[in-house]
């Protein structure tokens, strides 16, 4: 599998254009004073089905030729990219057949189906989820979409860049939240191609820092018992996002548990959007690094806005 | 005092134009599908200081003449007007000093202080704050300004209309919740000058329906130990925004404090925006008299975003 050029996010934004959101570009004067930088926010929680993923998925589908589109398509995931791929199926009017371990949330789940996907059980270790897919490929013929591991996904999750880019051409800074691979590696190829000289920094949990390790070792190493609230991020790189991430990334840098939480009730309360934690580990990492910011122009992709909120309100007026 | 026309709420927007923010006018085809009708959420939330009040605050202010406004300006109140005007003043150069209960909540406290305003303490009754109010006038001679009981203060939240009808004109319904009656009076003479034909409905808690009996017994009955979730709508309606409420309302509905907490839940869920309780009682009033909106298209004022975020993360995480 090669790695998709930038004409490939080029050809990706056209391609899904009118199927996605157009997300703003939020700022906030009480963030910037509290951070000493220039913050920009991508805010793709606004996109459809709650996250970036909507654009890989969208654009994969699209590609699909005719009758390969007609089987529809099927991917193992607990999380956005298997409500992404609900949706994107059904506005392409496909089917979708999700994979999902039965440990997976209630909410998770019924909003796929909401989306009129299929969901299948399987026990939660990637064996079991990879012999479960290949049951419902063999029993189908979809045509499996990955999360990540894929040029399509790859291109279609780095067109948040390209817009953010439009608007604010002269940052210093570019981030995303890193877990499979798949927005950080979309985001560098577009934001090197359009920008050279913009420092490109990917961010992760500590308690996940997988893709730091595969970095710095310069071999990929994968994720293990990872430990933290972004659960966007517990994923580990693939052999092309770790190859993408190598060649373009400036740095890559963590942010404790805490500060995650921190930023999230920040972004919250200051900017009046709700951020799934993953979404807020770039800030996280910001105000962790202060010093390594300060006065710099930074751009972020705010990844998502899944959160289950009936969390916050704890007694039973949920019944 | 005299109720502001509609000339004024023009005025008022050419006045504050360069302050306040033009918030966006969201939809969310979930939520649209959800009520049977055509939601169109104009997002105060978003404004400076977190709520529409800003709008009225920064009029008033504009509005004194230059030696009225170095005396600074004062007012009682523990919630967003609180802020509102705090942040205003200090927009416009001068001194704010808010009379505040004892009880107020600590954040609020810090926010109207970080805003740059003199806080005083009293007892939580109207008595008490009247009286320390006008003690704080005697030292500062600052000028009060009412949070709703006030031609300036109606005119400002009146251009939050102006706003969504440009965007909007079109709409069969326009709903705005009622405390002290402000946002919905200024709401009500920018929403029948533009459209007569346009239904105005007012929206209170159930538990704090003092606006709905005074409108329907034709007299003032001040609120009595209201009991709601949504503290902005606690406060009585004064005589002028009462007497302006009985002229243009075609009527005021009720929802239960279940209704609420659920309109919350899905605005935050579903459009990824943070929403304090007062603002989601208009969305709580049609999922609770979803045949009366069968699909309308139904334009609310969603009034502010200062939620206490730290409620909702009930660990530890906070030290």
């Amino acid at each position: 599998m090669e790695a998709p050029a930038y004409s490939d996010i080029r050809q990706a934004k056209s391609r899904i254009n009118h199927r996605i959101l157009e997300t703003p570009v939020m700022q906030s004067s009480m963030l910037n004073e509290l951070s000493g930088c220039h913050l920009y926010f991508k805010c793709e929680n606004f996109q459809k089905a709650g996250a970036f993923k909507y654009r890989g998925a969208t654009n994969a589908i699209l590609k699909l030729n005719p009758e390969a589109l007609r089987q529809g398509v099927c991917t193992h995931s607990s999380g956005n990219h298997a409500q992404a791929l609900a949706l994107a199926a059904a506005q392409a009017g496909t089917k979708a057949y999700v994979v999902m371990p039965e440990s997976a949330p209630r909410n998770k789940v019924e909003a796929v189906r909401n989306y009129g996907a299929d969901v299948f059980f399987c026990y939660s270790t990637l064996e079991a989820r990879e012999e479960k897919l290949k049951e419902v490929q063999n029993a189908t013929g979809a045509h499996f979409i990955h999360p990540y591991n894929h040029p399509d996904i790859i291109a279609g999750q780095g067109t948040a860049a390209l817009e953010l880019l439009k608007i604010q051409p002269g940052l210093d800074v570019v981030m995303a939240p890193v877990g499979g691979g798949g927005l950080m590696s979309g985001t560098a190829i577009a934001t090197k191609h359009i920008n050279p000289g913009i420092t490109l920094i990917g961010a992760e949990p500590a308690g996940a820092s997988d893709a730091q390790q595969s970095l710095y070792s310069k071999k990929l190493i994968p994720s293990v018992q990872p430990k933290t609230i972004a659960d966007g991020l517990l994923t580990s790189l693939s052999d092309l996002t770790f190859s993408i991430l190598s060649t373009h990334l400036d740095d890559i840098l963590t942010c404790t548990e805490e500060n995650i939480v921190l930023a999230m009730k920040l972004i919250m309360e200051r900017m009046k959007i709700v951020v799934e934690p993953s979404a807020a580990v770039p800030f996280a990492i910001i105000l962790e690094h202060k010093a390594m910011f300060r006065n710099k122009r930074v751009g972020m992709i705010v990844s998502g806005g899944n959160l289950d909120v009936s969390n916050f309100f704890p007694d039973n007026t949920d019944k």
